[in-house]
């Protein structure tokens, strides 16, 4: 998915409606623009709702038509919304052809569709993808360091939580393949693919029990299975906390760890707290305030 | 629940049994008011395991007569203690209107009600919220920081949990309405909001076990959103960890490894409690108050 | 269980071979006595080991005899060693009374015990407590340090996860009577103290699925005892994460913080590494070697 | 498992075909030598995936000719590779007898056996354990560091993981035993080896559910177990990334915040490495390295 922020993308127009439709549909950061973002969210939210209580078969049989109606205002409304998006923007293509644009499309198409053919209609549960839109509250100021932050931490371990996986997959193939041999598709060990989504939720200390270990050697393969997942459950836990702490050690210090003197001379700030010239110029500082 | 402290409520009357009364009951912090919480949290807790045996049906069946008395018991003492919490205060109402207050009327209503409604006395189960006044233990003074810190660490991570409760609830909208689609009704995943419990279900890696996918398709979506999930459950770890290392480092900082004292020779601050001389220029300094 | 260390326990004489036999098997420092620890840890893992195989029913069908004979050969050893035990020991009677007393009692008891009452040898089990003799290899100097930081920090956050557990328990107590009003028995919620095991299964992420919600209320509240659990599980983690990071960055830093520059006035050792002056007498430091 | 690496094995000649090949096959840093890893990869993976796919009963019924084609293929290939590494180094039966040389011999086997004994291509899932060769790629510049810090923390905290599974060792015997006297063979606890294995499956909060509890003791027992089990699942998690933020925090600083410039005048190290001037006397400094 690649999310294309206001900056990529440009008006259709310098000004008139197209401009100020623009504004308030790609920007975040005016008060109308927030107010549709707003808008939009508990649109989309509702949205979902409707199609989830839809799926429930008691609400279905007593309120299908009610539910069809907002359905079809729903998608009205969505395709008004898209049409304006593409109509706003300078390069709709590129727009359409966006992660966010497939998604718009997506959540818009099934209703459409179920006029052609029937049943097309279970689709719309690809709405739900625009709940992804919901993201766009962490534009709010407040969330923004704080997201990032998170996110920072995540990307700097990324390498080390690919060779994580690339541990937790070879153990999943080897052990799978030990259990598909040692219990056999007569106890639910199928085939190795099933030994190994068994191997996952097994590790994972998920553990639906559907398919499980009878025979004693196989529970002992298992047993040595849970004790290192048991164990390696703390690598991705201490791999984020890790990087999570330098991440926070960092942000409070970054201010804080050089003062805020100027060197007389040649106007340098941020030196050490115990310095007594300036590094840069060898001026002698005034008393540090602490 | 909003919880109201002794200093929002004030006494009905500044002497006499009735601001006496008040200070046994809304205080903390004297003899009389700590045997008198002792006293009440162990009531509590005998009150709600009297409940707990009623239920179990062999139990109820041989002493269901000593329990009913048992019930009628603290139903009269905690109706006492009610009626003398509205009494001592100035503001009878506020306190009934307080989470505190709500409760403690939900507490005993039940057995009053089941005179006249057979049944309505299962619902003396409310009485287990009464439970959550354990936490008054928590004023006793130990207690009291290490509570803090822990709220603390809690209170400064909400908006990143907050951000982490999001990203985990939009996996689930998604998650429950692919699985919907690709197993259906016919294994277990009868509606969207069920498919969600069983996301919820499977990502918190509880894995009940009830609802199972069971077609390769749902096995090989269940094996990402587990691992999904599994990588996902370092985060709420690495966010309160990380802040609690930064407020235990706090705490044992801020009470200064370094004191204030200036050098009046040199000005540098900053001293180990136990120098007597400037590090910086030898000169002698002033006592500390470490 | 209170552990008697050697410490406490003096020797029936100081001299003899009772004095010999005391140091074998009460000290854990000789080469002779770590001779004895290390004969005593195996016999305890194959006594334990037998009784383990002896409770597998193909096992027993075939080397019942076998596996009977060894039973007493352990029976008599262990009976040996807890003569030797009270006879080398001052106080035979505190040696008895004390944890590993009774413990190494009961594991010698039911096969006695099975010639009088048959059946009482199940009870033989309980030698699986002196299982629990394996920490001594604690004792061994690598190990010592390493366990004492475990430990450390377990001890100092003790009343952090005192105040974590009584916050679990009130959600168990009132989680588990609200499933047990939602769900009742007909879905396996018999009674609340079924409900609060069920709680706990849950929060704990266990989820055996042996007791499952099958109503839609049952299941949105699950969902969200889930999701606290969820969060909540980050809590011990935390706590105790903080606690071993503050420990292991004192134990590296005490030695390292301040350097070993001896103050040629007054001899005073570990000066901070930029210091200048000694900061007790205030004479000039030699220059760091950092 | 031994691994051994390039530097341990030396070629069989110092010039020529087999001393090319030698370098092909055995090292990992010219681009022929990185070019064959990367399709020996690419080739396990794919003798693993036809190992896996052949194992799912509906493709074996359509594809099995096509599948023995090409695990024939593969096994021709892994047994040229197989000659090629004994012929090109210089000890040939040390590499034979070596971990990855044993695995790659067991990985060709099975085919072979299956002429002689029929079934025995079952083993070919041994194939598997090739895929550990996959941790070459850890060998890419990149991956270097970050899994050796993920290692050396694995490694420094070796000791107190082991004092850990000791832990959960013992308690895994203790309830096993308990969980068989209480709940015995007609709730499934049919042993004391399968209690044991269900407390692992217990502690580790797997749950599959195969086994359940079903008396009310034990039930309690199991409570206990699994808020044990809960607070310890803290522990390797804690130890872990105590031990990782020290690792960072070492790495982040080793390379030195400071650099180890001495001031001509005064002596002080430790200057930041943009500083022309000493931050105590202010003469000028020699130019960094840093």
């Amino acid at each position: 998915m690649n999310p294309i922020s206001p900056r990529q993308l440009s008006p259709a127009r310098e000004t008139g409606w197209r401009r100020r439709w623009f504004d308030i549909i790609y920007r975040h950061d005016t008060p109308p623009s927030r107010n549709f973002d707003l808008l939009l969210i508990a649109a989309i939210v509702i949205s979902v709702l409707v199609v989830m209580l839809d799926s429930v078969a008691s609400i279905h049989a007593r309120y299908a038509k009610l539910l069809y109606v907002i359905e079809w205002g729903f998608t009205l409304l969505f395709t008004v919304e898209y049409v304006l998006r593409l109509m706003t923007v300078r390069q709709p293509l590129r727009y359409a052809l966006s992660g966010w644009g497939i998604i718009d499309l997506l959540s818009i198409l099934p209703t459409y569709l179920s006029l052609l053919i029937p049943g097309s209609q279970s689709l719309l549960v690809l709405r739900a993808l625009r709940i992804l839109r919901l993201f766009r509250i962490l534009k709010l100021t407040q969330y923004v360091e704080e997201s990032g932050l998170l996110l920072g931490a995540l990307w700097r371990s990324r390498r080390k939580i690919f060779i994580f996986f690339s541990a937790v997959m070879t153990l999943v193939v080897i052990f799978g393949a030990a259990m598909y041999l040692i219990e056999g598709p007569q106890h639910g060990f199928t085939s190795i693919p099933t030994s190994m989504y068994w191997a996952i939720v097994t590790m994972a200390t998920v553990g639906f029990g559907d398919i499980a270990p009878q025979t004693t050697l196989g529970r002992a393969v298992t047993s040595i299975l849970i004790l290192i997942g048991y164990s390696i459950i703390a690598v991705p836990t201490g791999i984020y906390t890790a990087e999570l702490v330098t991440s926070l050690r960092e942000a409070s210090h970054e201010p804080g760890h050089l003062d805020r003197r100027d060197c007389p001379q040649c106007g340098l700030e941020g030196h050490d707290p115990d310095a007594l010239h300036c590094r840069n110029c060898g001026s002698r500082l005034p008393a540090s305030m602490g």
